[in-house]
């Protein structure tokens, strides 16, 4: 909802208006101010800032005055969390029961974050008299929101930056993509990728260690002060490894500092790394009916409102709605409850994954391991992994979650028939990926690329790239496609056109190795 | 335009006002709605629903409560028919000069559309005591909406279903994208999609065949309840064959429940399925300098003014302004009247066709044969099929109804210019694509691909699908990038450049497989 | 900001309000207007327009109503030259110290504009009496903007036109997209583009020439009139060469005819020409968290204040933040002063070249030459032309000035180590695109492709076009994404995805190539 006070008063005051009606404008609003001093100080006033807020804003406000406006704009600047804790159930922002008593009437501020568990923090160092450390973690968030936190060690985002550094087999594949190639007149050679290439790529998304490296010497308004030198800096992945040892970073959604849940709410953050051919959420939900809906007529709805009510506070889902939020009927009857484990609505993998399959019990994907060996949860040709894997009833009920959000829209038939479909469309894009696969299989076993049988890297070379194409692209994209109903992008965008496209460009290619093979024998 | 009661209190409520201006805000609120009552209800007060909708209220506000508020939100629950019939000439958003007494005097609600026509509906069943129907069609909105209706039978787009499935080729283009492959370790083998694939991508826009297949028991909270089995549903695409036998879904643009002409005015719409590369109508926009306008300040036009009024209303086109929409001047001139029919101010098919050629006459395309006795508008060289397409005096008529919008902006050097680089670049894209097509006839005639001459798929081999998007994905997107100067996506995001490489690439593989059959020899 | 008292008004009639508030409303505007009518005429109240304006309007506002309503909404429409002089300096629009007196105290109307300079215009041109001209310039909007003018000038994109047409390497290249290809069943051919063609493709961004070709007859609602005859007429390109001798137009960024701040300074502008895979700006910035920012809580900023509040009037930058506007703190502090010349904030050159490399000296780069002697700022092989470019001391200037914009939201480590990264990804893609350029040279050197060394268009064989997209697509697009943080266009959407498979697939092709001619002969 847009909803600002200077706005309407700019408005008032701007050149848009008549002038007289300006004048009148401005004598009423003189009036009304002077009228409503009386009233005095009430429900919804400002809280004060902490002593140490104060202190940090003093600097700050000039220092880095963007942040510090962004952060007055935040409910963080406009509630204490002891009002906080006053709300009813469905309404409250904050999970935890109770919070430390020196936290409870103050803004949440500077200060409050960025001094929290400074013993566990190694970041933790001496600014301006104060213990302060850098980066803020889901462990610092926890202590008014702990539900959160314990649910999103539960999602595997929070294992992102392991998954892709401790798997061989995804950082073959991030080597293959970032490595720099060079060429000598007749081949290729590939070296590994500097960690500021994927600090800036995969990282970004994945999340970076943030190691405290030593200290450095800054001149600053203040004169010479010290700082840590922090690796993998700056950083929010939703599988940083954090300087206190914990996993993830609330900001990766919740961004910094306004922490809006209007934002979280809105597709737009979801796309900074849900956007790409790999996993391309958002703009399969742009091209859905009910993407459409939230561009057309989303400006009208209360992104800000707790609990979120279907057809009153917004007319169609977007990813929160479906994923994450805590949605209500307008009588306040549970649509679905607040998850940021995420996966407990989610029965299948379909993403960054060769074949879509059940969903892995552990968020920790890397101590997966298939039959062949590898840390994968299919093998090569498709079949499940099946003791990492969830079951029948885990799927049914996770699909049953899922359904209750399209039930308050939808009927039944319409539902079901939704669902067959996506697991119809899991079947054939599987079967597609399969057919590619084949085709790469016969290549490396008739020695024309050099793969698994050779213990070369599987992703290097332009036929293998190809068939990575094939699942990391298009099967994954028709998937999509099929699971938010976004037709458009599953045919022509990047879904099966491409898919059956790619299957016959291997083949070309396969023929024409083989052939050049045959004639030089 | 953002127009919410609920917003402004809200706002009023909310935190981002200064406590003391709240208070005053609620105690002026108070003082308001105490005054006001005794003006008692008067215009533009909700009507009431007949005693039907109200039976279906009773149960789906808690069964399917989105939708519910959805139609909550929209002018058929705000205004009665009668009341719409009253507005002046320009004003009316109801084409039928009278409309049935016992549906003119409630609002437009479930009962209203769910059960008419009960004995043309073969998907109609006893649902609560009411011979209800799921699939409401253009016929049913006629009763209202007959313009429209009519119109609209005059567009390609109600052909859309007969024209992808009645016509071989098309089929067959059908069949080589959503087909299922397999490798047998030399030879790919390609075997006919399954229909919920084409469900869900071809006919999602295109509409599918919605049948009765019998009836289903479903458990409902109460009880059970008997419910046709709708096969290739749920659909809303716009050549959708239902069950009534009408052709269409007004619901593709008229987003069900809300119904707004808002949501049909904005380019999202019609993104959803006009974005793709075989269609980019919507990217295209997007890039252009009416695409740029209505971003940055759309947001204050007003969307839902009958009529539209030009630069008052809106300051540039959408999608709907140039094709669809009733636009007048200030002065209450007409600049177009509305049409649902859309081809009348369209004079050359640019898209989906091999070559660009004028418009054909009927919109059911099926019908037509070249010369060569393809069901295809065109010869394979370009030639037009002439006695199936409108003459140089139609595309003549529709041109200038077309112009008459753009002159409401711009000069008529301006506008002609425009248009003759339109005409100059369908001209240019068709030769590129006859070049691209004499690569391709001469792989057939060689044998080296495997096509007419053989009586095989044409759109299955690689070469063959390179050649596709020759034409569907970059020839198409280089006339859409000129008819609507977006000029950026017609050069490298998905035209010439693409075209032109195109050409090389498919030259290159023939010269390779020209090379490896001469060695072979 | 959306501010708009037909909004309210309409809003309050609408039916949205409940029917007895709207009559309480009625009631209080009829009070407010009357009470208002003695505070009579005061600030901000519309200015005349002179009377030559008037008799433009007199037949305009009938005849284009578009642009003339477009205008009325305008702040040229609703302040004189004179009001303008009066802001204190921050808060000024103009940069002139004065303006001529016989236009500056009418609204910057219709004849104030186009009848400018009259006998500089070769377009100029007896229109109802008036020596009136179609194409406003640069020169022309001086009069009251010459600081912009002048800053402009060094701006490479004034030269945009000459750098494309004059630099024979650049215009091969635009000769090998744009140009009509040809096959006789063996070879194709390539011929010349047309002018049309080139118009509305990258002339569209770059920029036409306009010139005045004759004149001619038009029937027009007042009869018979003569007009000119403009070659390249309708552009507005960066680059445009303009009838009075001028570079460039203004309405490239400031649309005509609201030429409204709010939309210069949203990112929809910029990506008009800055969208494509050779400079996806825009969709890098859409990816970034400051793009997910302004998507999602942009609709709360103000847009339109002079100077800019960092924080206050935006939480996130869009394009011109960092490039363009005057910003400033809270405490109206210099964050960046407004610029139109923009690379004084652009260090290195990242777009449209083979190797990103120090900024060039000159706007025109037409007048460089490398020691090869091709029109090119580095080596085939990557080595910078340095004369022609900026030194260190330079670089660090512009760099700074750049970097005080992050620092106004970031801390001094974050933003040293983004532009580490950066630095570090123009040297990583350069590398990558020297490993292409090795292979292209090899096929070169052995005559299996025709460029250089045989003096032949290096843009128009399907190898080359690969390594084209290889620095102008991919390479680049790794820059932007880095430069920029949108993580996600860098790896797998356009970026080391593409670039590092693109290699494979050339030195493929090559392996190919060379066994076919070994085993010819």
């Amino acid at each position: 909802m847009s909803c600002n006070w200077n706005d309407l008063i700019r408005c008032w005051m701007s050149n848009r208006i008549p002038s007289r009606m300006l004048k009148v404008g401005i004598l009423g609003l003189v009036i009304f101010l002077v009228l409503s001093s009386p009233f005095g100080v009430g429900y919804a006033q400002e809280p004060n800032s902490s002593d140490e807020t104060e202190s940090c804003l003093s600097c700050h406000a000039s220092v880095t005055p963007g942040i510090v406006a962004d952060w007055q704009n935040s409910l963080h600047a406009k509630q204490t969390p002891a009002e906080a804790l006053t709300k009813e159930s469905l309404a409250r922002r904050v999970s935890a029961d109770s919070i430390p008593e020196h936290l409870a009437m103050t803004a949440v501020g500077c200060a409050e974050c960025h001094t929290l568990n400074p013993e566990k923090h190694r970041d933790t160092f001496n600014h301006g008299g104060y213990q302060v450390h850098t980066v803020v973690t889901p462990e610092d968030c926890a202590t008014c929101h702990p539900t959160e936190k314990a649910e999103y060690e539960k999602n595997i985002m929070s294992y992102a930056h392991i998954i892709l550094t401790n798997n061989p087999v995804y950082h073959s594949l991030m080597v293959a993509i970032n490595g720099i190639q060079d060429f000598d007149g007749t081949e290729t050679s590939l070296k590994d990728p500097d960690e500021k290439t994927n600090f800036e790529s995969c990282l970004y998304c994945h999340g970076t260690e943030v190691m405290v490296q030593g200290m450095t010497t800054r001149e600053t308004p203040l004169g010479e002060m010290e700082f840590p030198i922090l690796s993998g800096w700056p950083n929010q992945g939703v599988g940083r490894l954090n300087p206190d040892g914990s996993m993830g970073s609330c900001a990766a959604c919740h961004t910094r500092h306004q922490f809006s849940i209007e934002m979280a709410r809105k597709p737009y953050t979801c796309s900074e790394c849900h956007k790409g051919p790999d996993v391309p959420a958002y703009k399969v939900y742009q091209v859905s009916k009910h993407g459409n809906i939230f561009s057309s007529v989303g400006k009208d709805w209360d992104f800000d409102a707790v609990p979120w009510v279907v057809g009153k506070d917004f007319t169609a889902p977007t990813c929160a709605t479906c994923h994450v939020s805590l949605v209500v009927t307008g009588d306040g009857e549970f649509v679905a409850e607040r998850s940021h484990q995420m996966n407990d609505r989610l029965w299948k993998r379909i993403l960054g994954v060769i074949y879509a399959h059940p969903h892995p019990k552990s968020p920790n994907t890397a101590i997966i391991m298939n039959k062949a060996g590898l840390p994968l949860p299919t093998e090569l040709t498709g079949e499940p992994a099946s003791e990492y894997l969830i079951d029948e009833d885990e799927m049914l009920k996770r699909k049953e979650t899922m359904q209750k959000v399209c039930l308050s829209c939808h009927s039944t038939q319409w539902v079901e028939n939704q669902f067959v479909r996506f697991e119809n469309t899991i079947q054939t894009t599987n079967e597609m990926t399969l057919t590619a696969t084949k085709i790469l299989l016969t290549a490396w076993e008739k020695g024309i690329a050099q793969g698994l049988p050779q213990g070369a890297n599987i992703f290097d070379e332009a036929i293998e790239k190809k068939w990575v194409e094939g699942w990391l692209f298009f099967a994954n994209s028709t998937r999509y496609a099929s699971a938010m109903a976004g037709a458009d992008f599953g045919v022509f965008a990047n879904g099966r056109w491409y898919m059956s496209k790619n299957i016959q460009e291997m083949r070309d290619w396969l023929e024409f190795k083989l052939k050049e093979d045959s004639q030089k024998k």
